[in-house]
């Protein structure tokens, strides 16, 4: 009577979620203060004046421009502010027509999955440690997503797994730099091999392997880390965006695809874009947002809290004895169990309280996450129980 | 290289947008008040002074919790108010999980369509006059929309036609009233009798034939016309709602699935919608939105000048010979061309810059639709022109 696919999605519940509604529900009992709860990612640091300034100045306004629909495309105001923003931070040459506004990086995903799925036969790639709703967005439309398994040492690319992975039915790879959940940053070395690996293969296979870079961390790095501007190294490159981390606004569903002029047939790409957000209800972003969104482009998260929680974790874990990832940006710390799977030590931390996502729907069965997006006092609070988690071993 | 659907959808520009980007081109030549554009369903009364003080407040709130996500459902407080104000209002027991908060009707039609998918067999039945994007949205996990033609006596509906073009493949038909683009709706007799044609075609299927019901129009009607709740005369009813029309807020993308209990194992038809959802990137309805909507779920529309432009074109076309649908709703009325096809007489009427939405693509290619939702003046403007053209007959 219904999709399967559809009741299985609706059915399926998050091992993250789970993990929060537990931590909510122990809090009630023992008292939040007894919780050290790293379960979400979910900012914790409040939106940046300027954008509580813009949704002030927005709703002043002309209120059947604020509440009126924009083009499905988005407003124009957003997308040349984008395109002046993003010229003058990476060098390249951007203009609005080159940003499909979304409602956040989720349907830009999909969006550009379902653009790129020409037929059944269709397989998109992801690198582990990958976010998980990537299996559920590729395969709206019927394609397939093939996972490559880790570089369990670096976390950047297992180049040989890849190479293995790619056929001739493969048609974009999705990666994710600042990565959930490793808070690992690809290298620029790492992007121009992929570049150079994936321009092989699409000679190959006689059509462009898109890259797909799903990039809602990309202002959230410490320590100097620099983010590579990923079509800067690889023509073929789709831009997923999103606001929600950097402006602390995930509620609020704004994002954008980018398919930059150098793009193969581009303007087919942007419109099979257009298309797909029509097949998946996209009517436009909404307008509020875009509008407030428009007029703050360029303001930045502040980052004290979470590079505060990072030094804290990362002074304290790796002496312990935990091997962790070098953590450059997003809010987590991703570290191998020291005993057992991910889902053992899950279990075990949690019978003192300590809420850890294990890595297996991330692809990482042997890790564990960290969501340091949370009051420091958590993190202090959180030390002593990984020492003892450790020194039980 | 391409999905070969989102490049045609990508590509296709809507006839009611071309006909508006002519006008509006048009205008800057000739001047605005020159020109009587009825081309867009887009409301021209501002929104009420509730959703403005709604906004207002939730901007005050706690900024994590106003921009922070919602979880995928919805947020607690305006399920809890739908479900109150509908109990209240309909006369029928809902629960706030009777509720999935949407990004709008788009999406919601959307997550219904694919919900009731099961396989690529799938057929979904839509009654002419019917929107266009149907289509878009029927047929995103392969289905099938079939049309049935208008009766085009009454505008209610052609049940033989109907009966005709239910197959074994039928899961759903759509429904739409009040109607865009014909502002009829449908009487209650005419829902009982598809109710009754629906349960006996669902029993000789051997599955629930469920009733879509896409019901932006729900809180604009004239001159008393009753609205029958549809659930309350088919079980195996979903409610599509937006507040795009009724709170004058199209841009914001924000309504609902409602599967009341009734409907046939009505866990698992949400589950399905929830996991549709999922799968058409849905995170959450933009969390600004919905939480503004649930302080003012009661407020309704200030239909003063759309009831006055009703009258006035009411009053003047058919007594200049013109073949008009009973507008009861909406703000759309819905007329045959006095000579040719809709296409025909919409150019003639633009020659005479008076822009006219030809209904071929609603599934009526001898009609036209006015949008009335437009300033006064522009409905005074207008008269002059619709007898000149009558009369050059």
């Amino acid at each position: 009577m219904l999709s399967e696919q559809a009741l299985l999605y609706g059915n399926q519940s998050s091992a993250i979620r789970t993990l929060f509604e537990y931590g909510r529900k122990r809090a009630a009992v023992v008292g939040k203060d007894k919780i050290c709860d790293f379960s979400l990612g979910n900012p914790s640091v409040p939106p940046p004046q300027a954008l509580f300034d813009a949704f002030e100045a927005v709703l002043k306004a002309d209120p059947m421009d604020t509440h009126g629909y924009t083009s499905a495309v988005g407003c124009d105001e957003l997308r040349a502010a984008l395109a002046e923003s993003m010229t003058r931070r990476f060098g390249m040459a951007l203009k609005p027509e080159n940003f499909f506004i979304t409602a956040g990086a989720a349907a830009a995903l999909t969006a550009c999955f379902c653009a790129l799925t020409p037929d059944r036969e269709t397989e998109f790639i992801a690198l582990a440690p990958y976010f998980p709703e990537y299996k559920v967005y590729s395969e709206t439309l019927g394609a397939k997503l093939r996972i490559v398994p880790a570089d369990e040492v670096n976390f950047q690319i297992d180049f040989d797994a890849l190479e293995r992975t790619i056929s001739k039915n493969t048609r974009g790879v999705v990666i994710n730099s600042p990565n959930n959940p490793s808070g690992v940053v690809y290298t620029r070395a790492t992007l121009e091999k992929l570049a150079e690996l994936l321009r092989r293969k699409s000679a190959e296979a006689g059509h462009p392997i898109f890259l797909i870079s799903d990039e809602p961390y990309r202002e959230l790095t410490y320590g100097g880390a620099e983010v590579t501007f990923v079509p800067s190294v690889y023509e073929n490159t789709l831009v997923c965006y999103s606001w929600s981390k950097c402006l602390s606004m995930p509620g609020d569903r704004l994002g954008y695809v980018l398919v930059p002029e150098q793009v193969t047939e581009w303007k087919s790409v942007f419109a099979a874009v257009a298309g797909a957000s029509r097949m998946i209800g996209h009517v436009c972003a909404p307008s509020i947002v875009q509008k407030a969104v428009a007029k703050c482009v360029d303001a930045m998260p502040d980052l004290t809290v979470y590079a505060r929680n990072r030094n804290l974790l990362l002074e304290a874990l790796p002496a312990m004895g935990y091997e962790c990832a070098k953590p450059d940006g997003a809010f987590y710390l991703f570290f191998r169990s020291p005993r057992g799977s991910g889902n053992d030590f899950s279990e075990e931390a949690k019978a003192r309280d300590l809420l850890l996502v294990p890595a297996v729907t991330f692809g990482c069965p042997n890790h564990l996450r960290i969501a340091y997006c949370v009051d420091t006092a958590v993190v202090e609070r959180s030390l002593p129980i990984f020492k003892e988690l450790m020194e039980k071993k």
